[in-house]
C-alpha cells in the first residue's frame, strides 16, 4: 500500500461574512480544508470535481505546493461549487445566503489507478451513494474515515449506514450523533454508532473540542481558547484532516495515535478559524502547530 | 484563623421534574449543595435562613452528620423557599415552574461570632448588598470565592462589580461572563473579569466542564461524561462547594490546588446529577469522588 491519505470532498469557492469582515471567492470545500491540514504530516491524494473554465491556477498551485496530488481533481462542464454565509457575532450559529451546487450535483469520482492502494482515505461529507462507491474502488485494507452531514441522515439513512458499516472511524458532530441515534447524551450516543460498525467514533462540540469513544474507553480532546475568531469555515475540516494525517503517517492506526491525532488536528482547527478561508490552514509550519499542540497538553495538565 | 469554610445562600425546597420522573419538596438550596460537596473535605459553617415552622428535622440531621455546623441556620417566621422546575428531555434548558421566596426575600444573614475568622468564604448566588454585608463581617484575610446570576448583572450591577472587586476567585458560567462583559469570546471575557478584581476566574460551561483563567494561565477541567442524567439541580453548586472544600483544607490557595479543586468540584458534580435532589451529593463516599478524580484525570490523557 502506498504511504498517501486518499481524500474525496468538496473543492468550492467560499464567500463568508462574519463580525471579523467579509471575504468573496474564497478557495474552500471539505476536501480543501482536509487536504491542506494533512499535507503538514503526510502525501495527499485529492479527488474533488471543479468548473472547467472557472477554478483558478493559482489554487492548483497552492496545492501542489504542499504537496497535494492532483492527479484527482476532475475539471467538468459548469461552474465549481459555491457557498455564501454569514457567522452570528458569537459564532454559535451560521446562516446560509447562497449555495450553487454547479458541477458538485452531479459529482462522481474517478478515483486515479495510483490512488486506489491508499493506505488511509478520509470520506468527506458527500452522498453516501458516492462514498459507497468510493469505498468499492480502494483496497479492503484501507483504513476508512467519514464524515457525514445532517441532510444525508435525513434523506439517506440506509445508504448512510451501509458507508458506516465499512468505516473505521466515523467523525461526526453532536447535532449528527443525536439525529442519527436519537439519543441526546452524547456517551450513549457514541455507543450506539460504534454498535453499526465503527471501531472509533469521535463526536465533534465546536468550541468544547472533540470526544474519542473505543473499547480502549474515553478521550477528551480539548480546545483551544481563542481571543479572536475571523472565520471558522472549514474548522471541522481541518480537525479532520490533521487527525488523519498525522495517522497516516505514524504506523498502524492506535487508540494513542487516534488522540494524539485529534490534539494535532485541533491545533490545526484553530488556525483555520483565525484567518478567512484556507490562509493559515496552508500557512501554519510546523512550528506552529507544535507549539499549538504543547499549549492543548498544558491546559489540562495538573502540573505546575 | 478557623480550618472552616463559611457559606452563605439558599436553603431551599425544589420541586423537581425530568425524563428521568418527578420528585416533591427535596431538600435543596446553593448553600445545601454547597455544603454537603465541601463536606466531603472540610468542616463548613452555613449561614441560611429557613421557615420556622416547615424544615423538617431530618434535614438538619442530614446536615449534621456531614459536618455541617448549623449554628447560623435561621429559623424565621414564614416558609421556607420553594423552587418548581422541569427539566428538558436533552438537559440542555429547564423551566421555572413556581418560585416562592418565602423567608428568603428578607434574607440578612447573621454571621456568628464563632464563624468570622472562617479561613474562606463561599457567597452562594444572593443579593450582592447581602453578599457585601457578608464580607464586612468576616476577616479582610479571609478568601473569598464568589457565585452569583442573571439578575443581579441586570439589576444590581455596581453593587455585584463592588463585591467582585473584593473577591479572589470568581465562578459564574457561560452566558453570565457575556452578560457581565458583552464577550462572547469567554477567554476575553475572563481577562476584562479579572481587571475587576478577581486574581482567579472560573467560567462553568454545563456539561462541558469548567475554565480557569488565572496569572498562571488557562486550565480546562474536563466533564465527566454522563450516561444518565436524573436530575441536575445544584451541580454547578456541588462544583463549587468540592471545588471550594478541596481548596480550603489544602493549605493557602495556589494555582495548582485550585486545578485540583475544580476536579475534585466535577468529580461531585457528576454524582449531584445521577440522582435527585442532594441525594447522591450527600453520600458519594470518599473513594467514589477518589474514582471519579482518576478517571477525569484518565479522560484527558495522553497515555496508553
Amino acid at each position: 500500500m502506498s504511504d498517501a491519505l486518499l481524500v474525496v470532498g468538496s473543492v468550492a469557492f467560499d464567500s463568508v461574512q462574519s463580525r471579523a469582515g467579509s471575504r468573496d471567492e474564497l478557495l474552500g470545500g471539505a476536501a480543501t480544508y482536509i487536504g491542506l491540514a494533512a499535507s503538514h504530516f503526510c502525501p495527499v491524494q485529492l479527488v474533488a470535481v471543479v468548473g472547467e473554465n472557472d477554478f483558478p491556477q493559482q489554487y492548483e498551485t497552492l496545492l501542489s505546493s504542499r504537496g497535494v496530488d492532483l492527479a484527482g481533481l476532475e475539471k467538468a462542464p459548469g461552474r465549481t461549487f459555491r457557498w455564501a454565509g454569514r457567522y452570528a457575532d458569537d459564532f454559535s450559529t451560521r446562516e446560509t445566503l447562497d449555495t450553487q451546487l454547479g458541477v458538485f450535483a452531479d459529482f462522481a469520482p474517478k478515483i486515479p489507478a495510483a490512488f486506489r492502494d491508499a493506505k488511509m482515505l478520509l470520506l468527506g461529507n458527500i452522498n453516501p451513494s458516492v462514498q459507497r462507491d468510493v469505498l468499492d474502488a480502494v483496497s479492503p485494507d484501507c483504513f476508512v474515515i467519514t464524515d457525514t452531514m445532517n441532510l444525508w441522515i435525513e434523506i439517506a439513512l440506509a445508504e448512510l449506514k451501509a458507508v458506516i458499516a465499512r468505516t473505521s472511524l466515523l467523525v461526526i458532530n453532536d447535532e449528527e450523533s443525536l439525529l442519527l441515534t436519537g439519543e441526546p447524551q452524547v456517551a450513549v450516543a457514541a455507543q450506539k454508532i460504534r454498535a453499526m460498525g465503527p471501531s472509533w467514533v469521535i463526536i465533534k462540540r465546536g468550541e468544547h473540542g472533540a470526544w474519542l469513544f473505543g473499547d480502549e474507553g474515553i478521550f477528551l480532546a480539548p480546545p483551544l481558547p481563542l481571543e479572536e475568531v475571523v472565520d471558522p469555515t472549514g474548522a471541522g475540516d481541518s480537525f479532520a484532516g490533521g487527525l488523519a494525517g498525522f495517522l497516516c503517517q505514524s504506523g498502524a492506526p492506535s487508540w494513542p495515535a487516534v488522540k494524539q491525532g485529534m490534539l494535532y488536528g485541533t491545533a490545526i482547527a484553530s488556525g483555520t478559524c483565525e484567518a478567512f478561508g484556507t490562509e493559515k490552514t496552508a500557512s501554519l509550519t510546523r512550528d506552529d502547530i507544535d507549539a499549538r499542540y504543547r499549549r492543548l497538553r498544558q491546559l489540562v495538565s495538573l502540573d505546575d
